[in-house]
């Protein structure tokens, strides 16, 4: 439990559906009387976002694994102390689009997964109450992906393999966290998914 | 030893003659015939002083100490993977204008020392062969960054007692270190405070 009010993040493979999920869910929670702030990363926060553009914009080789690691982080810790706790200490209701999982699957492969972990203890320590993890097929994602793709979208440059991965990945790290992320079959129509998110959800609100 | 060349690195409060001095280390060392890269921190490679200006620029409380830490780190880590290394590995004398002390003192300030040690040794690891302190009288120190001051060095505005507390800082880091940093007396003509430094430089020298 994370202070009064209660942390919600929304993880998957790009092209998953997880960013219209998090709006449906917002969307059904502030109908049923709920005080709700969406928000994603990277950004999410005025300072976050400034860092978001500073990784996302040009040349995608121009800063390393690690380097990229930290700067996510320093716009995580920025968004935590602006966006999630001055709402999780007011009792609201915050839903993130991506939150540190992202970081564990993209910024942690190659090797790097421990130090990720080992950064997030020492700077963030935080972890959501409940995580949806929006399964999609990956190449029924990757279509979707592409299709929508902005020039900040350089993820899905590395094509179908990588999305298979980081599927395995997220599927792997559910199981290592079942008491916190909870499996959504992405594989419907969005109707669907969003009922379940919603039934997933509701118990666990204050 | 760090690879084939060397590694100097200056640090000192604002105003102690540290930069003037890193540029005549680098003069004397490249008329010796030495190859030398002078460099500065944060910044230092392209990368690391876009976010040097995301850092100094605009209001000095808009980031965290934590949030800072981090950006600053990742500077860091870009400085090290894409100046200090290479040279480093090509067998060339890198003098750096601040490295990490600065970090423990400037941001260790307030109960983060312990956390500014562990992201160090965490993400970046190196540390110079050899450390130039230029200790100064902070109170004259304090005349000569006002009288040379831009927009970007808001550290000085935190005034006389924040510098004499960097000074105590900086000096009791020296004895913990004695092995690495050199106490150097920076209240004098530049000329003798140079001829130390060099003094004290070659017989580190390959």
């Amino acid at each position: 439990m994370t202070a009064r009010g209660r942390f919600l993040s929304f993880e998957g493979i790009d092209g998953s559906g997880k960013s219209t999920q998090a709006q449906r869910l917002a969307q059904n929670l502030r109908a049923a009387g709920h005080d709700v702030v969406l928000t994603r990363e990277p950004g999410g926060s005025p300072g976050a976002e400034e860092i978001r553009a500073l990784v996302l914009q040009g040349d995608p080789a121009r800063w390393s694994a690690e380097t990229e690691l930290l700067l996510f982080t320093a716009a995580r810790r920025d968004h935590l102390e602006r966006t999630i706790r001055p709402a999780l200490a007011a009792g609201r209701v915050v839903i993130c689009d991506r939150f540190a999982d992202s970081t564990r699957m993209y910024q942690g492969r190659g090797g790097l997964r421990d130090t990720v972990d080992a950064l997030h203890r020492l700077m963030i320590g935080i972890e959501p109450d409940l995580t949806l993890l929006i399964d999609m097929d990956p190449e029924a994602a990757l279509g979707r992906a592409k299709a929508r793709a902005t020039a900040e979208e350089r993820f899905e440059d590395f094509g179908l393999p990588l999305q298979q991965q980081m599927r395995e990945g997220f599927l792997a790290l559910a199981q290592e966290c079942p008491d916190r992320i909870a499996v959504i079959d992405g594989n419907r129509p969005a109707g669907e998914v969003a009922a379940e998110v919603l039934a997933r959800v509701e118990p666990r609100l204050p």
